[in-house]
């Protein structure tokens, strides 16, 4: 008997902020195949037996097994492909459909709310404001400069809101490249490490010196970071952040 | 008795994309304010003497004065400020939580899934692939020409995956301008109209001729409108969809 996977975003780390219905799938699941990115607290709110622990960095498996195992186990059992934020925004949850229907799988989608949007929101500074900014846009921080696709001059020059995900192992490259594409210096920046998991920190600078001030800090993955005008006026203080 | 205003996401329409915390607030509120963006489905899990509908359309208020009952009501009563998809991307909740501010009044932001990545997700349109995209732009339609901020020539020589949120009205006009500013007439584009209502329609068309086509259809607002190569290869077949 053939299944159907459900590929189902976790959203930001916060449990309070899965869906209504990837909550009830993954009490109805027999197996639960999750990410690294899904956090410490959404862990716990899957039982031990159901819980597949399937993250690159802690698994050990590539992209290509993870693919395999999802077949595999779909074949006997009820399995939630549970993935950090959103399956669709930089989750390969587009590969990994592709896949599955290579293969003849079925799968729902379940949308996710996106770090990108929310870790941000949660310290208080709004990815658009009318007033600021009438463009959002995300990228990954960790394409190889060699390979990257990324315009660096038309993205310097969109300016707007700018988040990186993935971006700290890059940070200084990155901010480099806007700088030398024509984007102001001065231009503020944010990194929220740790998103919504207790044990995070928001260091602020600019384009020149953000990389600096996150070396000093130990700044480690995973974190969030904003480049733009709506980083200035976080709407908490600091000592209103509940990260 | 001064209390506090959660501002909350109600996403893209999906009763069952609420937030665990979003449905928890709805519950335990006197009163939830709504826009006319989180759909009838959503209205439906709200306690009819508990909902105010505040939207500009039906209520014909203005942001001032919407700004002005959360105050008052917040006075009295345990206040839900429900916004459709996110109250930060594009949702003027920045705006909303300034004027609490200046007022003294206590806030808590509760994010919501946003329509831009859902809703072609929900079609089998991923927003990103990292194999056609290393960028992905939201941007609002509904720019005055005269007043508009965005960098389009930047905008279309980034390129990448661009969702236009609130476009029915510009879709020429935008399209056009991305098309003059050097994009590819032949750009696959997508509108999916009316989200996740049950009602809606996918359209697919290229930057030359998609106007003509959502005219020839009579596409009609809400709808997200998705730019790029992902729109090329959707992971559903047209009879999977349900929307």
């Amino acid at each position: 008997m053939s299944g159907k996977v459900y590929i189902v975003g976790a959203g930001p780390g916060d449990p309070s902020l899965l869906t209504i219905r990837a909550l009830e799938l993954i009490n109805e699941a027999d197996l639960i195949l999750a990410d690294d990115l899904i956090g410490e607290e959404i862990k716990k709110v899957i039982p031990e037996d159901k819980l597949m622990d399937v993250g690159k960095k802690t698994s050990g498996l590539g992209q290509e097994e993870i693919n395999r195992l999802i077949v595999d186990l779909t074949r006997e059992k009820k399995v939630v492909r549970l993935k950090g934020g959103d399956p669709f925004l930089f989750g390969r949850g587009g590969e990994e459909i592709a896949y599955l229907k290579k293969n003849g799988v079925k799968f729902e989608i379940v949308p996710g709310i996106t770090s990108a949007i929310a870790v941000p929101e949660i310290v208080g500074i709004p990815v658009t404001d009318r007033n600021i900014t009438s463009t959002f846009t995300v990228i990954t921080g960790h394409e190889k400069d060699e390979s990257s696709r990324i315009n660096w001059k038309a993205l310097a020059e969109l300016g707007g809101t700018i988040v990186i995900l993935m971006g700290v192992e890059n940070l200084k490259r990155n901010m480099d490249k806007l700088r030398k594409n024509g984007m102001d210096p001065k231009m503020p920046v944010s990194i929220i490490e740790k998103g919504v998991t207790g044990s995070g920190r928001v260091l602020h600078g600019d384009l020149s010196n953000i990389a600096e001030i996150a070396r000093e800090e130990d700044l480690s993955p995973p974190a969030v970071i904003v480049v733009g005008e709506v980083t200035r006026f976080p709407l908490y203080k600091e000592e209103e952040i509940k990260i």
